[in-house]
């Protein structure tokens, strides 16, 4: 099987210099790797001729495909195409479909084409042209001759709303052409196991580095396992994937709370509208990041019933009626409190399942009680749970972090209680 | 003067395969600029010990600094240590007070220390240890001996919160001493202008290059410039900035919100605390955006009294008391409803100012309610006023951003409620 690899060369002093964050690596990154191709470096030059030749050959000279970003624009210092176009010895061409297209939307948009606009419509001799319906610049794609030959170096716009979509239609479909194989893989979602406790469980699984490979990803709180398979010609992805899937199941199953969910906010929205349940959130701690995480689901709207942001304990008893016995007896941060928001935003609100809420953020301790400690708490008519959370981990800066899980733990609460719903109901 | 060049090598194969936005290679260039030092390369390559020597070997044949990030973690394939000090002709040694650290934080989070984590105590001979107070992999930084005599290398881990204190904290002054020079900057922040119109008002400024130079960063619907001065020694700070700062104030100072405030929400936050008042939210299209932002920030619990996230129009009337005949005649999403929120929370809470948000996110027009319409209000005592605001700006994903944008009206408006207070309360 022919393996194939490619390399992101992205041009443009913006993103040396930090002015820009690189998400067009990221976003050609992952359509590559889905397309098969093997990833090995990523590059980012300045607007310097000299610079982007030396970065072209040298990638050139270790991948057979390289997609190179930014740099098509109008002004002076756009230098790609033309660096890019020395490199394989073509000369530039007008080409005039793309310059009636850049007339064409500077028309439609009531502006005047100047003449540097002209210089877009400039392309290598012989190239593949990549209409841009987002943008005035067109991509191109050359195939190497000669010593470049087997080589290929696509050029693409700089602002992601226009590369985007023209490596959709007309990269993607031109790589996977030349493709004998491709990789198919399945996102695994883990809540409450750290990173290296699952590479503990799973050591043999992911050093092996075969067909399919896992690899793990983290963020605040959550692991996320990628397993990936390549595929030829004739063979099953599902018998590829499945034994790796089942021993991942067996070793940490317990932690697992979905498969290509993205977030335990979509497996919550997707949870709640399965079964045709709603949720409320009562908060105190986490300040409605909560509600917000919920309702960042497009359709979120449906299962979502309301939100309580209650800091102080005068919020706690008049909108979620808390009772001033448990505030003074136990305190706002205390198990008791939370199971009672719960309860009290499910009877406001009129939610199949109320979540809750209360704690300590920091950055100082709160009458007498610590920096990271947490009560989250669940209701509902089948099941009701309180959680204490010890979220301190010395850091300098960890109110986000401290926020951040206690919204997990609420989440995972509520996905937990949904799947508990007896199937009476 | 002499001149450093940096560079900036980030290791990680989920950087290459884009589950990973190299937001540290932005941070880092951003920073690295600041201090003076050029930059003309940032490499990307994965968690592989050959082609991260390779690229650590050219980086160090073209630059005098070179700042790696990530493969510092526990796991087997964590091997930026190893390979680096491999490179520089340096043994791992243990060490001790690293070691004792991440035993302590362990057992603050009341987990065990595996011996995968001792592995990250093991640190190059003779470097300069860099702590890491956010997290369990100290970062270190390498001075060149013999061949390398001259060149810095410094590995940081890769977890922005991790990272970027750490690089604030202690690279950036080892930076700072070996120059000769200091730079000094203000940060200042504008609300309700684009980028573009600003760089026209202010284009002489920015295009000359002089110092201070002035730089713009864009945050959705926010501006930040940076004024920043070389200063050399007996060059007073102050009168190096001024004129510029009062030229830019001349220009655009109906738009600037706060000087190094760093957010609407730290400014609000501020501005509450400085004249003694509270603050509620009210929210439908933000869904617990506003309370979120605004218990953000450490302190906001003596400001910020409540949020309310009423998602349907039950609960719009239920908690904030907004009339059905208001809900039925001009809808959820309108200008009447969105005065009648802010006036709710403020009544149900007794906070000195109300603020209230209603729209569509998408990513479906609504009961004939466009995509993009938000109403944004505030009621207070002294000032009461409400925004129509169309946040449709055509892009395929746009629910966060107007949520984003949004929220930011609503900070605004409880901002300009605070300036507006009467002196005489």
């Amino acid at each position: 099987m022919k393996e194939r690899t490619a390399e992101i060369l992205c041009v443009g002093t913006e993103l040396l210099m930090g002015n820009t964050v690189n998400t067009n690596a990221a976003f050609l990154g992952r359509e590559l790797a889905l397309l098969g191709l093997n990833l090995y470096h990523q590059t980012v030059v300045g607007d310097n001729p000299a610079r982007l030749r030396e970065a072209l050959m040298l990638a050139l000279s270790r991948a057979d495909v390289v997609i190179a970003t930014g740099g098509l624009g109008p002004t002076y210092d756009d230098l790609t195409k033309e660096t890019i176009a020395d490199c394989f010895g073509l000369p530039l061409e007008l080409h005039e479909e793309s310059l009636r297209a850049i007339r064409e939307r500077f028309e439609r948009m009531g502006r005047t084409c100047t003449m540097n606009n002209n210089k877009q419509a400039l392309l290598p001799k012989g190239c593949t042209v990549l209409p841009n319906p987002n943008g005035t610049a067109p991509g191109c794609a050359i195939y190497g001759q000669g010593e470049l030959a087997g080589k290929l170096a696509v050029m693409l716009p700089g602002p992601p709303r226009e590369m985007q979509p023209m490596f959709t239609d007309h990269v993607a479909p031109l790589l996977r052409r030349e493709s004998e194989t491709r990789l198919v893989s399945r996102c695994l979602y883990f809540f409450g196991i750290g990173e290296s406790a699952l590479e503990q469980r799973l050591h043999d699984l992911m050093a092996n580095g075969q067909n399919p490979t896992v690899a793990p990803y983290c963020k605040t709180g959550e692991v996320m396992l990628r397993v990936t398979a390549r595929v030829g010609e004739g063979q099953d992805e599902e018998a590829l994937l499945g034994p790796t899937l089942d021993a991942i199941r067996d070793q940490v199953g317990e932690y697992l709370y979905g498969v290509d969910v993205d977030s335990l906010e979509h497996a919550l929205v997707a949870a709640l509208g399965e079964r045709g349940l709603t949720v409320a959130a009562a908060e105190s701690v986490t300040g409605g990041l909560v509600a917000k995480r919920i309702t960042d689901i497009p359709g979120s709207s449906g299962v979502f019933h309301c939100g309580v942001v209650s800091y102080s304990n005068d919020q706690k008893q008049a909108l979620l009626g808390v009772s001033p016995d448990t505030l003074g007896e136990y305190s706002a941060v205390s198990a008791q409190t939370a199971r009672e928001m719960a309860a009290g935003i499910r009877r406001v609100s009129g939610a199949d399942i109320g979540v809750a809420t209360t704690g300590n953020a920091g950055p100082d301790a709160s009458e007498g009680k610590p920096v990271g400690l947490v009560y989250a708490a669940v209701d509902s008519p089948w099941h009701s749970r309180v959680l204490e959370l010890r979220l301190d981990r010395g850091d300098q800066d960890q109110r986000e972090t401290i926020r951040e899980m206690a919204a997990s733990h609420a989440l995972h609460l509520a996905l937990e209680a949904c799947a508990k719903q007896p199937p009476s109901r």
